[in-house]
């Protein structure tokens, strides 16, 4: 198959090809959306995920659509651009060539990747399936199906036996994705199940969160440090800090010699870069985030952006993080500088940014079970911000950041049945109905299958 | 462990175990309510499932938790009853013990089973995981997947290719579900799809009922059948009655002789009744419901009562048929008729009721597209209905019958957003990315992978 290319003013349109549509690229994509170029976006999933609020998901109070859209739709009304559902596995840089996974090359002119970051076990590639991280919708289900399979199987196991396995959820990893997942499990434990079980009680729940390095979010301020911890041993989440878990098996964790029960171990420890950063055959760092300068260009090619997770750019002595805020600003940054870049190539100064890309930070929040959250805001104002306001300022954060009416207000409902009415939000367990470790501590099938069962009278609460 | 008995006013209290969670052990257990009794609800779910609406989950109208609700949520007002989440694997009929799967067993003095129907792919076993049907949350996610994903391998090998395998989508049955299912596909096709891609053309996508019998809707007036038929070949779906399915295989499907491709295939054609009604060791039809009396017993066994599609029950020289109506109402009979047995053993009468069951038939709908619908209404009136009225009547119905507030709120503004609005609906596309069948046809690997991409200009639509 031949090359065609479109003319536009008697000058050929310039083909833009993106990787991955999470925040980097939605946003890069949506900034090229009056130039002339031809934009092709990749991705090998068919919708965009609002990751923020993925632990929600996650935790039973939001569903699936409330938080992912297909990126064809966030995208239909831009005319210049194709979506593409595939996936990269390399590149020819010298002939401008993506490799895809179905055998097909994409020519560009322009290439942005912003393919991200997936979980990393150091190696211990095994405990994936023991401790599921938390990245993508599947992910967030598989995490509601273990923690709501759980509560089940311990009324199933105290109404054949009369007991069960103690209700221990070990969260590894006291980042913002460690310490929302804690304190949302917490909660369900206390409020939603308490109402539902005859036998076990749930508020027996016991949750623990263990953070290798001294502190949970690290990359907070000391004082809200201070008051996440406040606020998290207010819902009885125990924390371990200083705590480097040495092994994760079916059933239980291992911190150096002292063995602690679980039964869900959830991953939010630690991060690498999508494997696509080292096909470049660039410099990268040692979690894989390829080195760019101010111009998110890795080195000898300023065709090349890279966006969000993916990218290493440092800035006043610090490596700016991988979170929304900043991959947003960097697809838009991205999109901007490609403007600049084809007026330069027709003769003229184009519309985009000369200037390097600088980070602006509005701040971070992580919200703390149901009623409380930390917020370092940056901008509009500076403020440490604590409790119910730094809450209530997150949900409207979330809301506004949301894409899509129609998702806005699913969110704001559920949010208005879970928080204010104490409604049950999504409580669906889907897929196999195993929990791993759960039956190497009690197998019944080894019992003989004579036990009427003592029903009594279901518990008074 | 031994039996322990709950005294009530000098008496023993009675021990009901319900087995399935569907609509006839929803309504038994609901009927149960003032009895004194304990129940304990059995179902290897943790959910109730709002079948009928199950289509629009598999055609992305609505979310899984729009139509599917944990039963313990749905009953835990009602203080005599615990929700065990196991399944049944046999009967002690003498001792009067369920056996569960986890070796335990369940006592009881009334046993109602409402376990309902399963896919009966009529000996051909291997037809399951390349026509999947339609019974479960997970059913309708998987045929979410494949529906949505053959629009994306088109769009794909379109790009890369220039051609794609015709979208036709083949529905083998053509009863309720065959004609909701191909209605809907046509509509997504048509109206929400074209928006979206740029490559194909997704109004081109053929959708075909493949029926075995001469009539569609067997089991609707002849007048209603022919309006059905016509609503469907208005939307472009292809009717092929008297066709008898040979043999399903990866991207076509054979009828006697005759190949037809199919990108998608789905079964909506046989059910078979749940594997516990054979277990019982009584008599069973061919399909496996169990044959019971006017009290939905089986014979000799006063204590046993069977409910919903389990049931073989005759009503005027015909079967009552397996759907809902008739499960809610064996339901509530069970219920009832405990209630006057209980009267009875106490030296009462009761409260319950003494004459045989009775279906009391409202009359029956299906949806053709987003603004058809036939309606073969019994109650309050006798009327034969097709086209926009009973479409809406079915909305008004549908959303009645839903369980619980928030579910009938966020179900009508899906349908707001979809119907009226126009809207996109819940496109996602969760696990595999592979369909069946579609490598076979146009494998690309075997490619020398040096082909740059013919983008072109979008397409103009």
């Amino acid at each position: 198959m031949t090359v065609v290319a479109t003319a536009l003013g008697g000058k050929v349109r310039k083909r833009v090809v993106i990787l991955g549509g999470g925040f980097g690229g939605l946003h890069a994509a949506m900034g090229l959306r009056k130039l002339p170029v031809d934009v092709t976006l990749v991705d090998r999933r068919n919708h965009h995920t609002f990751q923020p609020l993925l632990y929600q998901v996650a935790l039973a109070v939001l569903s699936p659509a409330d938080i992912a859209q297909p990126i064809r739709s966030i995208l239909s009304h831009q005319k210049n651009i194709e979506v593409l559902m595939d996936e990269a596995t390399g590149f020819d840089l010298k002939q401008r060539l993506v490799l895809l996974k179905t055998g097909a090359r994409l020519e560009y002119d322009y290439l942005v990747i912003a393919t991200g970051s997936t979980h990393s076990y150091f190696g211990n590639d095994g405990w994936a399936k023991l401790a599921p991280g938390l990245k993508t919708v599947e992910d967030a289900t598989e995490i509601r199906r273990r923690v709501l399979l759980a509560f089940e199987l311990a009324e199933r196991q105290m109404l054949e036996t009369g007991s069960h396995p103690a209700l221990n959820f070990v969260v590894i990893g006291g980042g913002p994705t460690g310490v929302e997942l804690a304190g949302a499990i917490s909660d369900i434990a206390k409020l939603y199940m308490a109402r539902d079980f005859r036998h076990i009680d749930p508020s027996t729940a016991q949750v623990m969160i263990l953070e290798g390095s001294p502190y949970i979010l690290g990359s907070y301020p000391p004082d809200l440090q201070a008051k996440a911890r406040g606020q998290l041993e207010a819902l009885g989440v125990k924390l371990r800090t200083g705590a480097h878990v040495t092994d994760v098996q079916p059933g239980y964790v291992m911190v150096g010699d002292e063995r602690i029960d679980a039964v869900v171990t959830l991953w939010a420890a630690g991060v690498q870069a999508s494997p696509l950063g080292k096909l470049l055959g660039v410099e990268t760092d040692k979690r894989g985030c390829v080195m760019v300068d101010e111009y998110l260009n890795p080195p000898e090619h300023p065709e090349i952006f890279i966006c969000g997770d993916l990218a290493h750019v440092m800035q006043d002595g610090k490596q700016v993080p991988g979170v929304a805020q900043p991959a947003m600003q960097m697809g838009d940054y991205a999109a901007a500088r490609i403007g600049r870049l084809i007026g330069l190539s027709h003769g003229s100064e184009g519309t985009g940014r000369n200037k390097g890309f600088r980070y602006f930070d509005k701040g971070d929040m992580a919200t703390i079970g149901r009623k409380a959250a930390v917020a370092n805001l940056r901008w509009p104002f500076k403020a440490h911000w604590s409790g119910f306001p730094a809450w209530a300022a997150w949900l409207v954060v979330h809301i506004f950041f949301l894409i899509g009416f129609q998702n806005r207000f699913s969110v704001f409902w559920s949010w208005a049945w879970t928080y204010v009415g104490e409604q049950d939000g999504v409580r669906l367990i889907t897929g196999s109905q195993e929990l791993p470790g759960w039956e190497t501590k009690d197998d019944l099938s080894g019992n003989p299958p004579s036990r009427p069962l003592d029903l009594g009278s279901p518990k008074s609460n």
